[in-house]
């Protein structure tokens, strides 16, 4: 039994020039697959009605065809009206929804100083659907639609995401949808996190432990510098499953660190949390990066006490406590002043766990002996202290997001084990 | 005259499943709009072998199509051997690349204690081209591609996005690809950046100033809370473009920052580079985001000294001098403590202008009279001291965005006005 089959279509012309990167196909696409159907092309086209009109035609061939974008007032936004005439269906004014989203553009023009006139037409055109389309809410003055011809459900959304998820709730909830849905086999998903470990070595554990079984698909990926293994299992393969996973974990466990999807953040907040620790950063290359992951967690603040940047070597001497000989005998970047920067930062903001990282991110600033890309960082637990460094020539970025994650899986470990 | 006409196709199972945002797209569209050609489509599908067919097909109908992804040495990589289908090529072993790939694999072999017989395999499926194809260079093991066909010219990528930004560079000195940019006309681009303007606002002195011109494209888009006007200008349109950009500027000029991509951090440096002045920041709520921003610059640090992030309160007073009794008074997310944050990190850092930023970024810690989203901002520099604030009831990650964005912002406008 296959899975419906699902094509997105999302149509913005900034998207098709890369002027700005597509999150609603993304999101579509995992919500698709968490509901038991396959996502199988996303198309992003711009506002050339020949190259959408032809999106549309060839969405139509599927289970579900979903679309992002092209609702506005003006006339270059044709998603609706293109949509009207791939179906052959005559587009209607619908009385009601004219009624809501002038409501809506009477108060926008109100608060304008503008003439409600100026906006009729837009309203009209808005609230114009194909024949067979109902409504499944408002993002705006736009509604989002669903539609069903010939075998294909149409769901019409919005462009801005926060609009596009919220009127794909509401599509979720609708008649047609509900009995699509019916026919899908939504799939169990595990998650296996590594670090340390190269990808092809991964690939190989997955090879050797028989590669994909049925009802079992995997995909591996690097991504910010850790090892993402995904099994998107199939009900009914759940022991198949249970076999690869453990066959793929065997020879590389000692680098799996996670099987739910928290960052490597959340994990050190957590573990930090567990045992009533706090924990500080001291940051040179990294500029505040490891600050700004951690309190991207929500309630980071009950373990994270502070951060001290100390980009110039007068405030590593100054606000840490770094000895300016260190600094003068070993250099900036070395493994002394990551260490001394590590117990700084714990004496200075009394916290229980510390990070140091001091780097050459570059492009500049690289020496023979201490090259762009050369990291040190070093870590204080109420157990010891740890110091690791690695070299990773790249671009700065990059550096510095290694760096960044370097940082968090050795504060990660240390908390493990102790 | 219409611009050749470029299909993008992008395979990976994990972009198709939305696991992974491609970044492959957005790059080539640029840099085909860049060289004078039309970014008509980006279709992104996975492995499954009758959508990535259909997508190829597709795709022979443009003037040029690009794809990325899937030419790894194993079965489920197909996108050399549904180019040869669909193209109807027969597929032929090149014994030059055969030799060249063969060498490769040798030393991969040897390095992973691996015998080459494991590879051989690959080895042949990769040195496999359709009839008329050529080799643009190896990523690691896989060939990029030219291939002219009935007046579609295909270049072939692999899906790594450094690796394939590599073989782009060398695929466009190709001479087929010679032949297809002498038809391309390249357009002129011009950059407008708002901030503190509304988009509708924006896109109302477009509408204004006469809309979009003959020869003049014109695109608005709200990013990072700051408002992007691009204008895409056809040779011989400059003067439209010039008459246009003077309209549309005139009446919202006092928003308009920037006439080139540099963003605000970087205005922001080179402002105080300018007068030889020093920068640090003090951080609650954005918790070294603004850090992280300003260090992303290359050259950051003749400018920057260094940043507290004073999560804790003790932070606060102990690391910045905050008096505990102006806590105590008005709360740790006030105008006053913004101030003293400000205030202190200038005295601390021995810096000549330093930022400071409080506020509840959520989804916890709010309050009837401090609700989420609230955040106070100010600002020291030699000439005197700023305060701003605002409330933007949102996400965690929105509260601390939009609040660095508004902080960088604040300081380049006093740094301005000087």
């Amino acid at each position: 039994m296959t899975r419906p089959r699902a094509l997105l279509v999302v149509t913005g012309s900034e998207l098709v020039r890369g002027e700005r990167t597509d999150r609603n196909g993304p999101f579509l696409a995992r919500e698709v697959l968490e509901h038991g159907l396959d996502p199988a092309r996303v198309t992003i086209v711009g506002d050339a009605e020949v190259e959408l009109e032809a999106a549309l035609r060839e969405g139509l061939q599927a289970d579900l065809m979903l679309t992002s974008g092209g609702l506005g007032p003006t006339h270059d936004d044709r998603t609706v009206e293109l949509l009207a005439r791939v179906t052959g269906r005559p587009l209607r004014v619908d009385a009601e929804l004219e009624a809501t989203i002038g409501a809506v553009s009477r108060s926008v023009a109100d608060r304008l100083g503008r003439p409600y006139a100026d906006f009729e037409r837009g309203v009209r055109k808005q609230a114009s659907l194909p024949e067979g389309a109902v409504s499944v809410g408002l993002a705006g003055t736009a509604p989002g639609l669903v539609l069903e011809h010939e075998g294909c459900l149409v769901v019409v959304l919005p462009g801005p995401p926060p609009e596009l998820r919220r009127l794909w709730a509401s599509a979720l909830e609708s008649e047609p949808m509900r009995r699509l849905l019916a026919r899908a086999r939504p799939p169990g998903r595990r998650v296996l996190r590594f670090f340390g470990a190269s990808e092809s070595s991964i690939a190989r554990a997955l090879e050797e432990a028989g590669g994909e079984r049925p009802g079992v698909e995997t995909t591996i990926c690097a991504r910010d510098f850790e090892i993402h293994v995904d099994l998107v299992v199939d009900p009914g393969a759940e022991r198949e499953a249970d076999e690869l996973e453990a066959a793929l974990v065997a020879p590389v466990e000692q680098w799996l660190f996670s099987r739910d999807e928290r960052p490597v953040e959340e994990h050190v907040l957590d573990l930090c949390r567990a045992r009533g620790l706090t924990l500080a950063t001291a940051e040179s290359c990294t500029g505040g990066l490891v600050a700004e992951r951690i309190t991207r967690v929500p309630g980071a603040s009950d373990v994270f006490l502070g951060a001290t940047v100390a980009y110039a070597d007068e405030v590593k001497t100054e606000q840490l406590g770094v000895p300016p000989e260190l600094i003068e005998r070993h250099g900036a970047v070395s493994a002394e002043v990551a260490a001394a920067m590590a117990s700084g930062a714990r004496a200075r903001f009394r916290a229980d766990v510390a990070v140091g990282i001091t780097g050459v991110a570059g492009p500049g600033g690289g020496t023979p002996e201490k090259p762009v890309g050369l990291v040190y960082v070093a870590a204080e637990t109420p157990e010891g202290a740890r110091g690791i460094d690695f070299s990773y020539p790249s671009d700065r970025d990059a550096v510095r997001s290694r760096a960044a994650v370097a940082s968090l899986h050795l504060l990660r470990r240390m908390l493990t084990r102790s």
